[in-house]
């Protein structure tokens, strides 16, 4: 690793060096090339305490600052983790706004808002920095309850221009002279809402600026019309420039070689032009492309654009990733990172991390086990079709895509259209499988009753991130769909118990003709190996895991455990049995089907007279698996009727539960093995 | 009425005439002045028995075909009722693409359906047209079961383009050639989820044929960025026509003088221009605008576009309610029309008549409870703000838009962006009211979950159309609000029994701060009149209203009655205690909120020995109130694990609810007094 000459405020013990060449182009950045281990020091940054500190800073003083920014970002993410490649490339744009803005009285929103990790830095938030994601640490996200400057809570994507929109509509209403400036992504651009809200800015001729930063980039490589479309407003070569009283000027861009960009629509049919501009189409003054990483220009034509009155696009192009090579050159690998691992010191120190490391070799993910079906199958089964809204490495497709690529569907971020999609291709005798987010696919609910529930059309939902997510927090959380999904006729709702289960639970829904939805965490399971050949389950049909304890107890209390809590229920029954004051004996059931659910089962449960029931699952209570239970036996039930259990559901309170380890969720929900204990032994008390 | 000296195949009992003025201009096209009362002569269409009929006929005769069609729909409607206007307007477009089109081969997707009338007359379904929107009868929308030829079950906005391209990807996926063209209007392009759509249909360069069926209209006018940019597209007085080889010729437009429009679009602060065009910028192939009355034009224009290759869109104008004069000039009012009212002959048939009417000039619909609210409401407090995705008449928002238009925003078909509209507002002090239908509501979901919810902003829902909504069917009913609102934390949900309880408790959620629910029903109530002023009720507070019976009877049966149903189980109530042999007490319980439920009141209840519990609401079973009283009981209530009271859920069970009347659909699903009273009697047997 080399020190750059001419680099200054950074010691030597800092992993950093400045790339010469670009260097030489722009002059503005340094390029560092790995992650510090050691508090960098950064003078500048520190004696920032709130953005009214910028505006006593030269020009040249904001690209020192946006340097040490950078570093000091590299620096906090290799301690914590977290979101990497977004929050390098606005720095400066950060670092522009915060200094032409009078936050927090002008609204600052970003969209989806993980790139507001500068945002954090620079309105007082720098020394709890190396705590986000972590549990009692700063959110992933802007978070209104944290900061008075985060103005709107945002972790879904393409909200930021509603959101803005309603602000500045509001303090027009009550005479309030206010900027509302939103920082949108060109991948959250996709998003439908994007669209409706820019619609509607239009209709109310509000003052608005948006700012469309532009890395080619969602998650992965924005895809689309709209990408191919900001691809020729590069090619073109013209610039739609800001003159001093606010008018566009059409003129040539100047030169911008640091961005190599555009590679993928190389196959673009057409002549690039500008002729065609959807954000003017639509009403929007449209200015750019800017350089995004040119502090002084972008303080030039920020300053302008504020000033024109009704919605305003400023166009800047950024680099994920910018100023930290590796993620330059890898944006995906690099859209977020984890913790830096302990470094190495000596063998025992070796051996002693290698034990204390699951064997990550062998335990796939709940997503890789999703791929691997998809592989097998679509290998078997020429129908098969999969979708995902923008989320192929985050569902597990990686494999698929590069093997079957005309049956791999890469819609972009838009889940609604995602859904009714899959209903679409359904009527023409294929089968198609949505992969999505629990949260997300929040997004399409509408889509999945109306388009695919009720015309019953064969279409399977393989819904990632069910439950508790971890550092992602509240906005990230998948703990509704089992009350949203439960209600909707002709709906099937599996939940594995474990990755071997969760393999065949989707060839069993897959081989339904009908509506289904396969629900599994984030994460790994058990660890159970996935057995070969696929094999189908009976629709609805749960399994006795165990019997525990004296069959001639007092208490014979049944757990109908769902998808992860079979083996936390397993756990708390060996706790309750080791109890001999409890005088119990204990049924785990693993139930496998939310709905339909296993009723023949629960009468015979009932006739061997079980005195106390209690329901587990990773979902919210309120209308959860649970719920259905309760239908289930006060309705339908004749043996409840004469045997009356007492009955507990458990599962996640009426709360949004905060970030942390997933781990630390569980526990704080009471959904751990201690947790489920304490609620069992309250029950059977 | 004057019959036109060249119509030619009505009879002289048909209330139709000709407007001389439109004949000459375009001799396409009959206009008519009333609806006739009796069946029309169509011979020519009588002919028709499949779309493939249509093959034989010269473009003269496709063009007496469509007066005939005209005249036959307006005929109908008159008989049944149902939506009209967008029906009107596509009846030379229909004509057209089953001309061209060898359906149902190639593919046809209406957006929205509510404008696939004639498009039901051409495929076999004349003779049933009749009994649209009724119980057994035609659905109103296109459905996949009803018909080969309805390729997708349409009734929420903005789906076609992604139903259609789903296709068009599978039948690629299979080496099958087949059109498929969606049909869509300008109002439903606002709809996110469109632009969604066509972002998609770029990057897979699809075969798709969209016909954009511009009538400067949704249900009300158009509004937006994107009407604006139509009508830009209008006035330039430039067409992209089709040359023969399928490429785009600009040229001048040619004469479409019937069209006199975009008067709203005056003062549009920009030179019309042809410059900008969305559909070119995102990707598709745009040719237009065209006339769509114009069957020769269309045919040309169709059939050329057909053969090109990738997404094209061709641009058409039409009239909402074309070739009927009353509809043409009031398109809003015309947009749906009921039946045709009985003939008075003699004055003792009207009174009859008269007697039999329910006092409308009294009764408000819940609607206009709502209406009343905001606009007293608005009157006191300047901090109210109120939104509508594009329903401002049947949200009952005309009144208060008129009173204060700088307080409504109408933000067109954008479900998504109306809810984080309303939450960026909230974030600067104000107070915004969202009034949506429930069926659309789950277009918002995501968006009330994470950035209203979780956030808990001060935003109200007033949901209207909750629970069954009658003619229109499954598409549009209420029915799972409950479910998916009860599990979303900070939630409060409010249910009123009757219109002066809706005024009040919109009032209660008003003034709370946080994030809150009033559900109600379409149409009428029980009548009651509203008091004033505006009180508020106590938050999670339910009503006794009233105990039947004797207080020594055996039975001790507690109705707990969500909304609507208080009503029904008041009179179920008295059926009960009549009848002497069950020897059962009722008591009735308006339970008004469905989160917080009223658990005070329960345990009451319980100490008072209820030996039965029955939840009654209009909402699926499934994770409804009923769910929520379940598990209160369950899990909280110290008196219930001593009194184990007999329980049983009712309401809508698990399918989805065919169209008819709403007392048909209650009815059906046992939610009437007499099917309560059985469920009721079966709890107690």
């Amino acid at each position: 690793m080399q020190q750059s000459p001419h680099s200054s405020p950074q010691s030597h013990s800092i992993s950093a060096s400045v790339s010469d060449s670009a260097a030489q182009l722009s002059n503005l950045q340094q390029t560092y090339t790995s992650i510090p281990r050691v508090r960098p020091q950064t003078p500048l940054l520190d004696s920032i305490t709130a953005p009214t500190d910028l505006n006593a800073l030269t020009s040249a003083q904001l690209i020192t600052l946006a340097d040490e920014l950078r570093l000091f970002l590299l620096y906090s993410a290799g301690q914590s983790g977290g979101h990497f490649g977004a929050n390098l490339g606005v720095v400066e744009l950060t670092i522009a706004l915060h200094y032409l803005l009078d936050t927090p009285n002008d609204q600052i929103v970003w969209d989806v808002g993980h790139q507001a990790y500068a945002h954090k830095v620079l309105t007082g938030r720098r020394e709890q920095l190396g705590t986000i994601r972590s549990k009692d640490g700063l959110t992933a996200f802007p978070e209104r309850a944290e900061s008075v400057y985060d103005t709107f809570g945002v972790g879904h994507s393409s909200t930021s221009i509603s959101a803005g929109l309603g602000m500045s509509l509001a303090l027009r209403y009550q005479g309030r002279a206010q900027t509302v400036a939103c920082i949108i992504g060109d991948g959250a651009m996709t998003g439908g809402m994007a669209f409706e809200a820019m619609n509607d800015a239009v209709q109310q001729d509000a003052d608005l600026l948006v700012i469309l930063n532009d890395n080619d980039m969602s998650i992965s490589c924005s895809i689309g019309g709209f990408s191919r479309h900001l691809a020729m407003l590069w090619e073109s070569g013209y610039q739609v420039d800001i003159s001093e009283t606010g008018k566009p000027i059409l003129c040539q861009r100047p030169d911008m070689q640091t961005f190599d960009r555009r590679k993928r629509h190389k196959e673009m049919r057409d002549v690039p032009q500008l002729e065609d501009n959807v954000f003017k189409a639509i009403g929007f003054t449209y200015f750019g492309p800017f350089d995004g990483h040119n502090i002084p220009e972008l303080l030039r034509v920020l300053s302008l654009a504020k000033q024109v009155k009704g919605p305003v696009l400023v166009h800047i192009y950024t680099t994920k990733g910018k100023g930290f090579a590796p993620a330059e050159l890898d944006p995906v690998g690099y859209h977020a990172i984890s913790k830096l691992p302990v470094e190495i010191k000596n063998e025992t120190q070796s051996k002693a991390v290698e034990k204390s490391q699951p064997n990550i070799e062998t335990t796939l993910k709940y997503s890789e086990v999703f791929g691997q079906f998809l592989c097998d199958k679509a290998a078997k089964d020429d129908k098969l079709l999969a979708i995902t809204p923008a989320m192929e490495e985050g569902s597990g497709m990686i494999d698929f895509a590069f093997q079957f690529p005309e049956r791999f569907f890469d819609v972009a971020i838009a889940e609604q259209h995602a859904v009714t999609l899959a209903a679409g291709m359904a009527t023409q005798g294929v089968k198609p499988i949505v992969a999505i987010y629990s949260t997300f696919l929040q997004r399409g609910y509408d889509q999945l009753i109306h388009d695919v529930a009720l015309q019953n059309l064969d279409v399977m939902f393989a819904i990632d991130r069910a439950g508790l997510v971890g550092e992602d927090g509240a906005t990230h959380a998948g703990v509704f769909d089992l009350a949203f999904l439960r209600c909707v006729p002709n709906m099937l709702i599996a939940a594995p118990k474990d990755e071997n289960e969760c393999y065949h639970l989707l060839n069993t829904c897959y081989e339904y003709q009908g509506c289904t939805a396969v629900r599994y965490p984030r994460g790994t399971g058990t660890g159970a190996v996935i057995e070969q050949p696929a094999h189908t389950y009976k629709i609805g049909e749960a399994v006795v895991e165990s019997v525990l304890g004296n069959d001639a107890a007092s208490k014979k209390l049944v757990l109908l455990a769902f998808g992860t809590m079979v083996a936390t229920a397993q756990q708390a029954a060996e706790r309750l049995i080791s109890d001999e004051a409890l005088s119990c004996q204990v049924h785990v059931v693993n139930m496998r089907w939310v709905k339909p659910l296993d009723s023949a089962l629960l009468e015979t449960l009932l006739a061997q007279g079980m005195t106390h029931i209690a329901t587990l699952e990773e979902h919210m209570i309120m209308g959860g698996a649970g719920s259905a239970v309760n239908e289930y036996l006060l309705n339908e039930s004749a043996a409840f009727k004469h045997n009356r259990p007492a009955i507990r559901n458990i599962g996640i309170p009426d709360s949004f539960i905060a970030h942390g380890s997933q781990a630390e969720q569980m526990a704080d929900c009471g959904l751990d093995v201690n947790g489920v204990v304490t609620q069992l032994q309250q029950l059977l008390s």
